[in-house]
């Protein structure tokens, strides 16, 4: 039924760095919060895993990985150490969020989009379950934070948008066969890409019509 | 073991007139919030999906409909773009909001308690999962808004009881071998009605016992 | 593949009492927060089985028994009405809350990591899920008060060391097979004991280093 579209430890190398990433965004934030260190555990963990432990009990693959193999479950830990001790000074922190968190997003919606192929999803729910793979985690860590998810209001440059953008190549690649390692690191490349050309030149997604921003 | 009470073509009608108006009041919701085209996408499918992904993962009906039938992950774009679009002057919205999302509470209560009857569960956890389905997207909706759930707190009509009332009659006619596509788009048109009028009339749900509201 | 290691009644005693603390942790939080009827009952649920559902989808125990034994279900709804008709005075309720919230958290802890280690997942992992499963109830009960999770802010003592101190004892005297329904009880009674000493004391976790509080 499953079959192997990427080698399975290339999978989870790439998954790995994008926890290690997203566990960096979430700790980080954790700290900027004045969060102790049980907040910048918890939020690093569920900002490194909240994404794929979503992804895997929306495709029956439970237990989710994140409680099965034990380098998911301790890379956020070490992640939350290292900015525990060594976190930069508080003015450079909020740079360190986004690029760590743009890196995470890259790595997990083509993560995210191979493993629900593997599991023999169709291509266009696969887009979907990719870029929720990615965004879930920072969506869970701004909610615990008692902040409204920055991927929502205008404010914040698109976020979801590059993920939905990688997911989408690598559905493509898959239907045309051309899915290998190379290419799959050259989405999650372009997802990166295209969320730091965001930050940089304040890509924004529009408002409704006849809505002036608040 | 999965004894299908309702024809399944009119399942899913119901599901995606239920699916439509809940979207359409969460992409309403987020406009009145100012967020962007992509907060107004995420609420409409978050509202829309988010009690029927949480109802299939309990049930074990995985990968949720709502990840493997297009039809159901599309709907809530198509009502995004309509809110986006021509999402009625800023004063009426609140209305719409109240009335559409009125009409998702009354079809998802009856559909989530009939997919639950027909996985093999029996009738009372059916109730709670039939009301649990049809209030879990609006709670999403709120929480992901940055406010406390609208069912909650005194200041808002009853919203669970209409909910609980339309379940618990589908699992009454389930049991009496009663229930039929007409006997179930009753026990929808109930719970719309019921909450119309608490909507008119302000009923509310009573404080504990030495309370009184803020 | 299921190997029991606590008799089921044993078992299914201690969740629920553990139900029924946290239950009441929930509805009388409800209350401080002047919520209804409604907000009350849900709230009540949502803290006593949001842990238990969140685990029981995790290991593939579906539909989680919170909705397939029914006096999981009703069990909160007890304490709601107990809470809703006879909660103490204003003043005491604080202490109420952090009383039964820390009996809670100590059952939960041991049969969540009980339960998982009888659906075969590993020692490591378990401590984890278990101690996920002690905090999840609580943490979406924030969540839905519109608080930030008292479990990551410094202002609060610790709460999720005594559940991982609760979750790793049982773990440990599985692996040492000298997992008993006396010794793990001792497990609970620890984990409450710890807690509750964290409360009289105010231990707190450390901050990251550099950062003050706020």
């Amino acid at each position: 039924m499953v079959t192997a579209i990427v080698n399975p430890l290339v999978q989870e190398v790439l998954d790995l760095i994008g926890i290690f990433a997203f566990a960096l965004s979430g700790a980080l934030l954790a700290v900027r919060k004045r969060f102790d260190a049980v907040g910048i555990a918890v939020l690093a963990e569920v900002t490194a895993l909240g994404g794929g432990v979503f992804r895997d009990l929306v495709i029956g693959a439970v237990p989710p990985v994140a409680f099965t193999d034990i380098a998911y479950f301790t890379t956020p830990l070490v992640a939350a150490a290292v900015v525990f001790f060594w976190h930069p000074r508080l003015a450079r922190i909020r740079r360190f969020v986004l690029l760590f968190d743009a890196v995470g997003l890259g790595v997990f919606c083509v993560a995210g989009t191979v493993k629900a192929l593997n599991f023999g999803m169709h291509p266009l729910p696969a887009v979907a379950l990719g870029a929720a793979t990615a965004i879930g985690g920072g969506l869970l860590r701004d909610l615990l934070s008692g902040e409204i998810p920055a991927l929502l209001h205008p404010r914040s440059e698109i976020y979801a948008v590059p993920a939905l953008l990688g997911s989408a190549l690598v559905s493509i690649l898959a239907v045309l066969h051309l899915l290998t390692p190379i290419t799959s690191a050259l989405a999650a490349l372009i997802a990166v890409v295209v969320r730091l050309l965001a930050l940089h030149y304040g890509w924004r997604a529009p408002l409704a019509r006849g809505t002036t921003a608040q």
